[in-house]
């Protein structure tokens, strides 16, 4: 797979698509950024502005976003998902980014890209602020819903790792809990920690989510149900807090004076909270850059995600992650 | 167990006991709620400011945060949450109030004071607001980290009869889940959606908790495992969001200028988020009112807390909910 060429867009996937789709991938383009879109020529084509240069590469079929993910990707060769992945197996795209269905994402990554060698199922990883002004890597965030802890213990080497490619240095590695005590957890936290301590990470221990946000941990490590939840619960919280903002400011007419002046700080704020803009998530352990955008991805989105991915691409992410999980060890007892 | 009596406090349990706990007690009374501390007397009549009147029931030991729950409740039943609960099971006091060992609240409230017919094992419920200004029952918060289907589907009929307490009308119950399509889910939540929708309360499916934060469902029920990081990461999101602001506010001088005059929508506005003053988590399902708060609450949490036990007791929570069990019916499949 090469490392310097155009990101395959699929262009079917997600609630939005194709226009939404169409228009990130059009922003990306303006910033120099190669990009392939993948789906149905006749509904693509007449979305591409004049004088924008995007190649199309046709693909009949469609994954719904509601379909079981191993059979929709056996089913359909010819989905805008499959053709996607399998023009970065082929080394003809460097990278893939869809809003399509994760599951089936994941399952077709996992058939037709492949997986690195202690890798069982890939993890979703999200990166997230920190009150300290650091970073947060949260994984799983939803491509594995159910998980024993040799899967979780595995996700804890590759957030190290991917940490590492973000630049931070030997990163702390947290097993997500609802305390910091020793026999706190659910019987999955408490093997997982376990077998973390056996890894050659920086572990250190279970780390609930408010202490990692507030600086505990660098990487913070749990299933994709749990994960999901939390990203979740995040984005309705900012919605709750932007709206309960809005009706204080709307109270007063001395509010509302300070809101005019506060105009650049607040578009500042909204920036800074916008999980979106992280450009979703990156599935970690396949043998390229697969980025899983939000189903909902508007076109601001789309683009951060095809940023990401041009990125971790360009910067060698999976050369990057395998030699550093060699140097990291595989857990012990990976299946 | 009566509903007019005292509020019982642990006042040796939590992170800042007995300080803080002791503070929060004097604001509740100063505010015309009965409140008898159960701790150390030595200790405690220090604390308590000349002209205030909080009688103390004395305890001689103390249930540690980190102790295993079932051990401590048994070990040390002259423990400040042993003896506050004994009040309660013998009717000398209307609620109680602990900051301490949530486990050893759950095991010692089951011992002490029993459960509700239907129910196994008590979870604890929290109040959040939405974006379209309702409210949210969540639960489990905490209390039960590995759950069975059978419990969850408890915890629906549960969350369903406190949210018709609260005055919310035929009330909807949502099962998290990380999508709200058919086939999403991990397997304790699909199986907790069959049984959910054999009861009769108003299911509406699967719900993300971002979809729940807008207004999806009154009632949100998963395990406390996946409820607690739900409530953790909203706090440390929380946070991240304050610290955000507040950098913004500072990197220019209309922004200041702005600031100021809208002081008095952000003091609204962090009221309004600040979760710590919804009163912590309430046990749903023992024949008594327990209100667990947050390990860390200082004394505004504390007499939140206090506040919402003696509202719960003088409505005749637990009579109410019983009849509203019987009701909506139990579920089917009850061990």
């Amino acid at each position: 797979m090469t490392s310097g060429g155009r990101i395959a867009v699929d262009a079917m996937g997600g609630d939005h698509a194709p226009e939404a789709v169409v228009r990130g991938a059009v922003l990306a383009v303006r910033q120099g950024i190669p990009v392939t879109l993948v789906g149905d020529t006749a509904r693509l084509a007449p979305l591409i502005p004049d004088g924008v240069q995007v190649p199309i590469v046709h693909a009949s079929d469609v994954v719904g976003m509601e379909e079981s993910a191993v059979g929709a990707v056996r089913r359909r060769p010819d989905s805008s998902l499959r053709v996607a992945l399998q023009l970065l197996a082929d080394g003809k795209a460097s990278a893939v980014v869809s809003c399509g269905n994760t599951g089936a994402l994941l399952v077709g990554a996992v058939l037709t890209v492949g997986v690195l060698e202690v890798v069982e199922r890939p993890p979703i990883a999200t990166v997230l602020p920190r009150s300290d002004g650091g970073q947060l890597v949260l994984l799983d965030v939803g491509a594995n819903v159910d998980c024993r802890a040799e899967q979780l213990a595995c996700f804890a080497l590759l957030g190290a790792a991917w940490a590492e490619v973000l630049g931070i240095e030997s990163p702390r590695v947290g097993v997500l809990s609802n305390g910091h005590e020793h026999g706190k957890g659910n019987a999955l936290a408490r093997e997982t920690l376990a077998l973390v301590q056996e890894l050659s990470v920086r572990g250190v221990g279970f780390v609930e989510p408010s202490s990692a946000f507030a600086g505990a941990c660098d990487v913070l490590v749990c299933d994709g149900f749990v994960g999901n939840a939390i990203v979740k619960a995040v984005e309705g919280a900012a919605d709750v807090v932007t709206h309960l903002l809005g009706q204080q400011i709307q109270s007063s007419l001395s509010a509302r004076a300070g809101a005019l002046l506060m105009k650049g700080a607040f578009e500042g704020f909204q920036r800074a909270i916008r999980w979106d803009s992280y450009g979703g998530g990156l599935l970690l352990g396949t043998k390229g850059v697969v980025v899983a955008a939000h189903g909902r991805s508007n076109e601001a989105a789309v683009a951060a995600a095809i940023d990401m991915a041009h990125r971790a691409a360009r910067d060698g992410l999976v050369a990057n992650l395998q030699s550093r999980l060699g140097a990291l060890g595989a857990p012990r007892r990976t299946p």
